[in-house]
């Protein structure tokens, strides 16, 4: 992480799996990061989390944090102003593809109002109430990167098959919400990035069920995914603010 | 409409006022249109609908269709099959950009959980579900054009302003629902059409705030944007199905 030139203070929401839970112990082998703040649904139930804390102690805070909840990212952002913390690393790894309750939808049929509102609850409005949350606390003089995980499939112009209603159309909303952020943003911190970011079919929960149709050798393992988005979270200039990448850094048409 | 071969069977959402309603009548004058379902949340104080069907008679059919209310899309389709209707065209214009409870937010801190939600609703979930209610009845050896009205502000690449946060998400998550339906529904029908519309800043209690920003000159009556809407709606081919076109014709991009 050698383009910030300050100590890395970061939030990654989504921690306690995946991506996210990758990112984190990273970060933490990483003597430039201060500290992280893990939120994810539910810490009480993260034991790869706790064994963080165990071997990195305050640098790792566990928080609670559910994107779909208002109040739960209000106290996040109080336990960092709390903390005089001013995040200059924003990671948002929670996203829904799929659960108990919601498949992907093949075709119309398969679409419901319940299963399209959680998408868009989860995976598009959930980026913008956390940094509406803690936009005042983001330092205005220094590097900054704000980093929402998004997919290739959010691409209106890279979509041929179709299907995938909820997801596909929740992360084209989130990749404007992210827009709009790296311009609103932007204006008052000529060093913020803010971008959407592609980390590949990454072997995960979320995409197990699809693995099928990725060869072998294009499914990355978190730990993968992880270091290869940190290399392109570190090599993006403010010129490149507003966009949205792959893990490789190349640039993914909207 | 020249470029439909057989009589058109209409659905148009939204049809009370605005462009909806301009629509709705200019499509009544055309002697190719055999009857317009004019869907509206609350046909009882759609006056000028009313005046249509005192000139019209049965070529109108007022209908109350509240996008965000499934029952009321089931009772539309339920009355398409039982008068025997196979809509080959379909436009829905219904959107919400302000209202009494929700302005466009200009900046981080006007973002609510509730005015994003309602945008979804309206905006994108909305015209995913009524296709979901009508797609069996579809038909799938003539012309169809489907029209999902949009709106520039909702391309990701035209966002150089930032705000609008929910208007301008929810038409880009519409568009991807579009692109997606133009896939589905093209596979079954070769002849298939499915847009997204920008109207152009017009004339309407939803752009009325927001027209001082825009030269007098560019500013259209509902009647010439649904003009030439229904011009560019004759003018598209299959091949152009699934893409987001302006008022005058030109593609927009993503």
């Amino acid at each position: 992480m050698k383009s910030f030139q300050d100590p890395i203070v970061a939030v990654v929401i989504g921690s306690n799996r995946g991506i996210g839970l990758a990112l984190v112990r990273q970060l933490l082998v990483n003597p430039m990061v201060d500290v992280v703040y893990a939120g994810c649904r539910d810490p009480g139930f993260a034991c790869d989390l706790d064994d963080l804390v165990k071997t990195y102690g305050t640098r790792v805070v566990p928080m609670a944090v559910d994107v779909t909840n208002s109040e739960s990212i209000e106290d996040l952002a109080n336990r960092l102003e709390f903390d005089g913390a001013h995040p200059n690393l924003i990671v948002n790894c929670a996203g829904l593809l799929h659960d108990r309750d919601l498949q992907p939808e093949k075709r119309l049929e398969d679409v419901t109002l319940g299963g399209l509102r959680r998408s868009f609850d989860i995976n598009s409005i959930g980026p913008v109430l956390l940094m509406k949350a803690v936009k005042q606390l983001i330092p205005n003089q220094q590097r900054v990167v704000i980093a929402n995980l998004s997919a290739r499939v959010g691409s209106l112009s890279d979509n041929r098959l179709g299907g995938w209603y909820g997801y596909r159309a929740s992360k084209a909303a989130q990749n404007m919400f992210t827009r709009n952020i790296a311009i609103e943003l932007g204006r008052r911190n000529k060093k913020l990035v803010c971008v959407g970011l592609h980390p590949g079919t990454v072997d995960t929960d979320l995409s197990r069920p699809f693995q099928r149709s990725v060869r072998t050798q294009s499914l990355l393992s978190a730990d993968t995914s992880a270091k290869r988005l940190l290399d392109v979270i570190d090599s993006l200039s403010p010129e490149e603010s507003g966009g949205f990448y792959a893990y490789d850094g190349s640039r993914i048409p909207w």
